[in-house]
């Protein structure tokens, strides 16, 4: 840990719960202006506490918006880790159509969002991480999709896995656009087609 | 047409010519700098004629990035007319994907990018213009995907037919992000995986 002498001076706990308050506000700010358009000051009273007080816990906005890119990529590993631990590791995935289409349609503050990878071509730094964690969430779900396929006498060869993960992904990318423009689709439904196309794309 | 006195000097063969040259600067602008950040200053230097010039076809920047919007309308548009046209639109569709795929992976000028989504996010001219070719396009592909599957007698019932074209644009959307990202993808590995995805979609 190289936390600064002042930093070590806060209660750890205290700490955390503050640095979550300062996240709170700022996922306010960020749905209302963007990354872009949001500023520390905007931040600092949308928490209730001073710029000051917040740079004790972040070091800027990049930095805010770094934990954002951080608390997303946990959630997805996590997410993985779980689904990959389970006997059929295809079927949970399938099985899981109905929370992912929840999670997308009602953004949650830690999601990856269009701003995210908006904010991405302008911030290198916020590219490099976006992109570390996303080869690390791939490389997951490639482990898993491989071990289920072979658990199925399924082709694992490697064209085939990169090409069906990459399609994957690209709907998961392509439903939170999706999501933007049209907030009130039906969940019932999306659930169902991506059933149909997952159990396609996993299971043949 | 309410062509303002000095634009109904120019020839209009001339005009749509130097209208393209302008696109094609911005194409290259909007590309290294984002719409955002490319200057009517910075395109004028790239086309070879004064900013004044410009202003002669486009009245801005704005104008510029509209006229993308609507050159990329108009060849989704071409095309879904095209595949509605044929004997077995879903067949067509499917048979569509090594095109769709080289299209999305070799972006062409008028293609709407990640960039134009997030330019629609902070423009409500951009935002408002993209909605209603959206809807124009979705209302193509819906009446496609109906007739075609009323060919092979399969459910046509609202739900359903939303969901899935949801579905599929939610893929087609999230190939362009993902081609930013991992643009040396294979390609005929993309096509086979895309038309898995799309026969389980349009064709149960």
């Amino acid at each position: 840990m190289t936390t600064s002498p002042a930093k070590r001076r806060v209660d750890p706990e205290k700490a955390a719960g503050r640095r979550n308050q300062v996240l709170e506000a700022a996922a306010v700010c960020f749905a209302r202006s963007g990354f872009h358009g949001a500023s520390m000051s905007e931040i600092s009273k949308q928490a209730g506490m001073s710029a000051g007080h917040i740079y004790n816990y972040f070091d800027g906005k990049n930095a805010i918006i770094l934990a954002f890119v951080d608390a997303h990529s946990e959630y997805v590993s996590d997410m993985l880790s779980n689904l990959g631990s389970l006997e059929d590791p295809l079927q949970a995935l399938v099985d899981n159509a109905e929370r992912h289409v929840n999670d997308t349609l009602d953004p949650q503050p830690w999601h990856v969002s269009l701003e995210m990878y908006a904010e991405a071509s302008r911030n290198p730094d916020i590219a490099e991480r976006l992109r570390a964690h996303e080869d690390s969430a791939r490389g997951q779900l490639m482990a898993l999709v491989k071990r289920g396929r072979e658990r199925r006498n399924l082709a694992v060869d490697d064209v085939l896995l990169d090409s069906r993960v990459d399609t994957m992904i690209a709907y998961f990318h392509g439903l939170t656009v999706r999501a933007l423009h049209r907030p009130d689709m039906n969940r019932a439904g999306l659930v169902e087609a991506f059933q149909v196309s997952m159990r396609a794309l996993l299971m043949t």
